[in-house]
């Protein structure tokens, strides 16, 4: 007996990924889909006829659903009571006011919200989650739980794509005790990180565009949230480490790339200390055996030339960070080349693995 | 009555630009051209079948040229002293060692080089010269004439293609009193960068290669010789700035962008004052008026997702560099992104502004 | 005295086409602007702010200037009446029916109509012109001018963009004497040809997509009107040559390439007979010199593997039509590779060497 | 206890997608592997070291293979006599008088080839095979034997990826029955099919190439040979259908694209009947359940802009043939959109299937 979910974004390019990655998940089963008005009503089938994203065929399960107003709680409620839909996965792509608002009326409403959303990132009594790296920041769900007055609902949120090809390597290097004081990070992101459409086609032949809306913030706040404390019921963002970061748009399909920098406090890893790290960083979803936890959260590439795209964004699953040109840097202390799949790791897959992580800690009974 | 110029290297890919940029230029005329003994004795224009990159054909004039061997210096001699080459542009592509002692060899023979390959760049009498930032350089020339018993030949040289999307703003701001200590350089630079064939249409479709071997060396430290000072008839390296770089291959024809986070030393600039100096910033080029200075060596785009290769490669005939998103750094200074057109400022094109510039001083009279 | 000219669509992508191709033209001066509602009453410059897809530069003239709402003929009327808009080119992007209505409405208000829209295409009194192949369907206007009541006003359209690869060559061989019957076209065009943002950068990185909507139906129907006699005032299409188009979309910016099996009548030509015809072809718009008519309407390059997009789309000034490969076909006659530019020839240039040679006709006096 | 076999040229890109898929297959163990000169004596990871194409390392079980010198048959063949080298497959690259000669030296050796390269695919008694059409042409392999004194080796190999997109689909409609006369087809082809480092970035970026060397005559001849007949031990070629190849290299990594119109002979099938027989189009590999063999060999796609190359290649394990835009032809009869992996279904994903088939056929025992 599969845990039944709901997604709400179902006909977007997150949603989509959700219902690709949850065919056939272990542990959920989409049972119940919801999107914007003008789908609602629709099987999901006809709802996403002529934008479907995927290389694979939607599963008949899926496209026989029916499409709800996701605006419309009570259907996902309904669903909740009729045991369709344990809780859901927030793929919604609105505005961002309006999504913060309509999470939090699902979680009022007793339905549990995996989101995928920035809205929540920064708001304190919410955990932002990379299951390797913060799992105990769910600690702050009840609390977050009594300061809405929730009952069974509460809301729980992954952090940005551009992110993830530093953050945990940063942390492996952290929770061995090596502080990282300073940190210059450039991304050259993949075009699916916008959506579909997303960005146009004339911007990326023969191009890149050194510029993404928002981007450059949420790369240098969301880590310090991250890496935060949990204290008095609400997470209190890390000092360190600054980043700056220089966000660009290339001409690749998925797997966002990052150039890193790094500056150590006063105690500083060797090249070879920070392989062995990284080669050996595991953490509680490895632990906890989770179905979409990457064998090895870190993979090394020794070769010269990577990691590239193309080759390194589905390694383990297309969950794990690949790493390679670790080597000294002449301006702070190291430089590496960081790669994950930014639809994968970095979205649905990464809000797939948090689920399984709250599942496992018994917040999603 | 032009000035007859010869080329080494003249079937490659910066042979061809050089060619193709010499078509109808003020000063010069393209009158000899060498390339490997493979091209030797035939035309020009068959030496090239099927190898032409440039979009417009090649000019009559040069089609009909015989190619010359390379390697064979008595034959520019003769050219010369028939008044047919009264110097060379070196566009070879063959191994460093090879290269070095060949351009000596022209140089002994009399005829001057002015060179795009690598391999005098690091020479200590050698000016390595970018015409807006070291024209002054060229005052080693006497000297290394004396050191090597070169009556009237001499080496020039220019630098790497991918450091002059940053070279120039720095020296403008070095120049006006802001000392850079320390910058960090995250580069994508175009395919073009490797010749032809160069990259591998493989490795560029989705995906970028993290990768250019023996670039990230001379991003660091060739600017170092640029900004050096002559002393005792050498060009001694200056100190600063230290430059940690990073040099990835995108899927873009021409055009390198770099992503530049830098550290003043105790003085610094605002961001207002960034932008002045850089929009009115001209040097000796520009006082001189030489053909292919550019109007404005940096251009200033306040569009936020500005500059990109495919629109701002070719301003102010392609030998301007573009500078965009000058805002503060929030680990260093201050950041910005740069470009400029690799294969005209970063090659053929600089090698003729370095032409214009040592004709203008009397250098090749 | 040049003469004031003003664009509907302005701030499209085809219209911004019109506005750089127009900027320094010898006879005509964009004065008047218009586009939809959202933009109207907003200076030039602000209206594409953020959407501008040129590389050059807004020229100032142009920037500055208001721009109106192309829903409301009195402005364009009363700049008419003002002598600042002779005449319009329209580049409408809305709905086909509306621009139908939009475009009779200036016609009927007395202002001259030059579109590139499709929607009066099929109108049997409009001229669909290709100014090298059919200048004399300009004497339907007269009798358009009559059935509908115009006085001075008129419509006057040009072809789909991708016919242009092959409609003048065929012509060029037809006008000869050699019926063609049938022939198969496969293109595979730019994705300019969609305008901005148009196709997703997701659907063309590692990918091709082989569905244009409608302009199967366009590239097999238009020709057939464009070899069409006048009869009685109108243009009544040809029986021949019946086409069948494969369209796609591909990874390109600019440039639309069609691979061409003939099937001529009973007449064949050789191959060099066909080189030659094509070679050799002037026509009217060569004959009147008019400023946008290409010296050469077809360039024939003999390499093997042309024409390339990125290598000829730019032939005489975007203008001419490259063609290669012509060699036997082993089903039909003969096959061969045309290249067009499509946003200049194939839009906003070829629009505009339309109203030259309705100019040059009289008809917009 | 699996089969033993050997890669001939194992170390370039199609000997290397050969290892990659031969990894963990049900009957096929690679256990010899052969190269150039260059690569021989090395281990077979040093080898490929900075030239290794796939996504996924090589298997460990054949990094620590040595390499042999492809053109020293004997090691082949002690190989064979160790019972470590059932049979090679040929992935040679050199020039195709040299892989003539030295397949039929490893075929005189005793050592059977089953061959992705072309030197001899005109051969007549070598039979060309795709395992869904003519795999009765293996009846050829015991008159090959006697005409050139081979005991138990042979040769038999696979045609050129450009025609798998529209052979098998050609091949379904006339065993049914309906006789093809002629073909137009135009393909836009992957840069895989080139090998690598093959084509030149610089000529895929914002470009096409519209010719591929040799390509056409093998998409128009080819067919004729597999649909051929078998007749006093060779193979005789069809008279039809007549076909007229357009080979164009597009920007795609993997997957070759066809655009075919096609002529019926008297008896034309509708497009319902089309769908109908390629739909439920199975073959020898299928019923004999073959593990490369794709469950449908003929998928089709009804989504309007489909198949495309990075949606559709990985279809049934790479092996299937996906086929769209099913539609009326205005000059033949019929036209449609076929597509198909060219790395795997059209080299070593095909190379291995027939393979699977020889063997189910008594051949390789």
């Amino acid at each position: 007996m599969k845990i039944p979910v709901g997604i709400l974004g179902a006909t977007g390019m997150v949603g989509q990924n959700y219902i690709g990655l949850l065919n056939e998940h272990p542990w959920f089963e989409v049972r119940f889909v919801a999107a914007s008005p003008r789908s609602a009503g629709k099987k999901y089938k006809e709802a996403v006829a002529g934008r479907w994203q995927l290389a694979e065929s939607c599963a008949d399960a899926v496209s026989g659903l029916t499409v709800h107003d996701a605006n419309d709680v009570s259907a996902a409620l309904a669903a909740h009571d009729r045991g369709q839909c344990a809780f859901v996965f927030s793929a919604l792509e609105t505005g961002k006011d309006q999504i913060r608002a309509l999470e939090e009326s699902y979680a009022k409403a007793g339905v549990p919200v995996v989101s995928n959303a920035s809205a929540h990132r920064s708001t304190p009594d919410v955990p932002m989650l990379i299951a390797e790296v913060n799992p105990h920041h769910a600690d702050v769900i009840p609390f977050q739980q009594r300061n809405h007055g929730f009952k069974k609902g509460f809301i729980a949120v992954k952090p940005n794509c551009s992110i993830q090809s530093y953050m945990t390597p940063f942390y492996a290097l952290i929770n061995t005790g090596f502080e990282i004081r300073r940190a210059i990070v450039s991304t050259m992101q993949a075009a699916s990180g916008a959506g579909y459409p997303g960005v146009a086609s004339l911007d990326l032949i023969d191009n890149i565009v050194p510029f993404i809306n928002g981007e450059e913030e949420k790369s240098e706040l969301e880590p310090l949230k991250i890496l935060g404390t949990v204290e008095n019921g609400v997470i209190k963002p890390a000092d360190a480490p600054i980043i700056a970061a220089h966000c660009n748009r290339v001409s690749v399909s998925d797997g966002h790339t990052a150039c890193v920098s790094i500056e150590f406090g006063a105690k500083k890893p060797s090249i070879a200390e920070i392989k062995h790290i990284w080669t050996n960083f595991t953490a509680l979803p490895q632990e906890l055996n989770l179905p979409f936890a990457p064998m090895h959260p870190i993979i090394i590439q020794e070769e010269d030339d990577r990691p590239q795209p193309r080759k390194d964004r589905d390694a383990d699953k297309a969950m794990a960070v690949t790493v390679g040109r670790i080597r000294p840097c002449p301006v702070f202390d190291v430089r590496f080349v960081g790669l994950s799949h930014n639809t994968v790791r970095g979205a649905a897959g990464g809000g797939i693995l948090n689920a399984e992580l709250l599942k496992a800690k018994g917040f999603l009974d």
